[in-house]
């Protein structure tokens, strides 16, 4: 006998879009709607939301360990403000829940065996050791995704018609296929799929820009950093020649008002993960990013106790989805740190506002009993006038045990002007981190085979050479 | 007066779903309907659509301006049996209509400035020289151009819940992106995109594979080549034992034997262009490539005068698409040269067959009066027991205007024996294509920088030295 012929899904058929579109309206709808809901309806519409979600993943082996081990039990959460008395997780406990049970792990919520097929799609985290891990969408948990990237790009100024040149890795992890998808189905605009410059090298990609007259461009600071300096100083043509409407990033602690003279474009800056892609992006009013409060609940820790701090101070950002249905993640530690913007913004938007990523907790290195962030470091590069942003960071344990940090910042400089600069800069380092570091100036372009600026998604800025176990 | 702002189109809005799978079937849909479609039937469906396609040609500067130049009228074009009268065009003519009027050209049939927006997706050609052609897809469009590869996926052996592999370049040109919404779309398969060894290197794509048991692979035949030889004589891993289903692939004249015997899975060929996706593509019978003749009218044509040839015989395909509302083509000349397969496929499929694709006929040399294409050398180099399948044909001219081939192979023999194996492979070609090329042998993957087998999608085979007024 042989088994019925499996079904085939089709992905339109597996969603109510004009429901859906109710629930996470999109574009204007979204920014003269929910955007300006009043706080306490914008609760209500999550504490359902989130009971929903915890009513989901007591049925995923995850949670069901992960929650049972520390004594939690269904009947203690009631409420959104029993928030608290759920057990944080954190990519450790994802890679556990991936060497458990490979290659998907037992946190997704699907059993391939069982569940009839869905249309299904696959990102990853982006793996700069080992094998990155995976992550499954549902058609409802992708296109929810697709609609937050499509109303921050409608709030960034992305309108039908533009054109958007997205300059980010496209493989494996989700930062380049998120902003296609979400350009291309929700803001009318065309998405320009050029890539990092190890798919489309730099000048092609400003001939792209040029030719076909992009409004916006998409991708790391560092990287348009580069292509601004390339235009101005090696082509001698003046990057606000180009007409650019917006720079859509992950700002960080880069420098904002750099970038936006360089470019004579305004900076936007977004929160975004592979997990769940967009969280969180500024308006057009840019006084700290909307974080999407009909779809996530963001708590600020701190980073060692976990505990909630106040409006404005840093912590850990704790993530919890209101809308997914494979791998909900319900207090998941982001390690990334940031902080509330406390007040109104004057666009009117109800939704609470993340100040800026200031870096991530599990890049922090404690020198000498100081934290140092190496995206503080950068900030203080950039302020520098004879650099052109670009740094990297090492971190050696001599044979004391004393940690040290090494600053390698490019420039064109030569001979003396080299050490004074290499001079200022420790004493800058010195006066604004309260830590010593060792700084050595090398030449331009020297520093990108290792921090991989013209051909990874992500910039490495951090290069730990101590032992694992003494750091 | 502020104008009003303008709407902000949904992409799943602005097709009519239903509607379009009942003119375009998906999956065993189309396998079991359409694809079995009494000729008589399937040529009255064509004629329809095609006359549709004529129409909005009329509306489209470039046609108009093509065909009036050659005296053609409206009326001179009532059915499908007056194909012959329309002229054909070329890369020649689409690169003439975006230089007067880039950065779209006059082809697309849209003006953003009239036209309401609707959502936009782009892709270029390869652009190996110069600037990619860009060509824009309206909704329909590009969903036509899914279903048709979510249909060749399906015919092809892709099932639900299987992992597709798919290692062909993501940025501008279309391979990628189109592999991906057609098996996320129409397949419930899952797409797992690696990319070109640029972005994933071969062992990471080996790693992924294993780890999350892969199911298909897509890639170029000399990728995957390159990948089984790796894991078998270098990591001593039989790459039969990965259990991968099948091998799906651009074939042309590459030898499917010998990559069927390395992986132990079936190779599925098929034929896409940038311009409009998948046309044809085997199936499960493996007896030439199905036309999908209800989207597609090909022609096989003369490359010198552009008449039609036989069944059988060798010539340019002409193509005519059924579907297209933005840049519908109409006899357009691909330049791939192909032949019909005479007789019927042990299917029951109506649907015409392609042979295979043998070359590119501005790819071909003329060699002292033979017609040479590097796809054929390829093909015997393949054959040689010591070769690994690499090769790069390179064509000077001497000083006295005399053409010269020099082929080089890889190889890891060494010394006598490597003379031994160029002289072998020198009167292997004087044998079957009549002409005398020279023979250099190289290491193995010492051709890799110039052919881009690694990191490009499209692997060069050909360097042509003469002067471009000579050849």
């Amino acid at each position: 006998m042989n088994a019925p012929a499996p079904t085939v899904p089709r992905y339109y058929e597996s969603l109510d879009f004009p429901e859906l579109w109710k629930e996470f309206p999109t574009a204007s709808e979204y920014q003269d709607g929910v955007a300006r809901m009043p706080a306490a309806e914008l609760r209500a519409l999550q504490e359902r939301r989130f009971l929903a979600q915890v009513q989901r993943a007591w049925q995923i082996p995850f949670y069901q360990r992960h929650w049972s081990q520390a004594g939690l039990k269904p009947q203690h959460i009631q409420s959104l403000s029993d928030l608290a008395a759920i057990p944080p997780f954190s990519v450790h406990d994802l890679r556990d829940a991936l060497a458990r049970n490979p290659p998907w792990g037992d946190f997704m919520g699907i059993d391939p065996d069982r569940d009839p097929p869905m249309p299904l799609v696959m990102q990853t985290s982006g793996g700069t050791t080992g094998l990155p891990r995976p992550m499954l969408y549902s058609p409802r948990d992708r296109e929810v995704m697709n609609i937050l990237t499509g109303r921050r790009l409608h709030m960034q100024g992305v309108r039908p018609y533009d054109l958007v040149q997205v300059m980010l890795s496209l493989g494996l992890s989700n930062g380049g296929f998120l902003a296609r998808e979400g350009i291309w189905k929700y803001t009318g605009a065309v998405p320009v799929m050029t890539g990092t410059g190890a798919v489309t090298p730099t000048r092609r990609q400003i001939e792209i820009m040029q030719t076909w007259k992009t409004t916006q461009l998409v991708a790391f600071p560092a990287y348009l950093r580069h292509i601004g300096l390339l235009l101005r100083d090696e082509l001698h043509i003046d990057p606000r020649s180009l007409g650019i409407k917006g720079l859509i990033v992950h700002l960080g602690v880069d420098d904002r008002e750099e970038l936006e003279a360089l470019w004579g474009a305004p900076v936007y800056d977004t929160y975004g993960t592979n997990e769940c892609g967009s969280l969180a992006a500024d308006c057009s009013e840019r006084t700290g990013m909307h974080i999407f409060e009909d779809a996530f609940v963001l708590e600020i820790a701190d980073p060692d106790t976990l505990r909630p701090v106040a409006d404005g101070e840093r912590g850990v950002i704790l993530q919890t989805t209101l809308f997914k249905h494979f791998a909900p993640l319900i207090r998941f530690n982001s390690n990334d740190i940031s902080s509330i913007v406390p007040g109104h913004c004057p666009c009117g938007g109800t939704h609470r506002r993340l100040s800026c990523i200031f870096g991530r907790a599990d890049n922090m290195v404690k020198l000498r009993g100081t934290n140092v962030f190496p995206e503080a470091i950068g900030a203080l590069v950039a302020e520098h006038p004879s650099s052109n942003g670009e740094y990297l960071c090492i971190v050696d344990q001599d044979a004391t045990g004393r940690d040290h940090m090494t600053v390698l910042v490019e420039t064109d400089l030569g001979g003396r002007e080299r050490e004074t600069m290499a001079a200022q800069l420790a004493d800058r380092f010195k006066e604004a981190l309260g830590v010593k570091l060792a700084v050595t100036t090398v030449a331009p372009g020297e520093l990108d085979a290792r921090t991989g600026l013209s051909s990874a998604s992500k910039v490495r800025r951090l290069i730990d050479n101590r032992p694992k176990d003494k750091r």
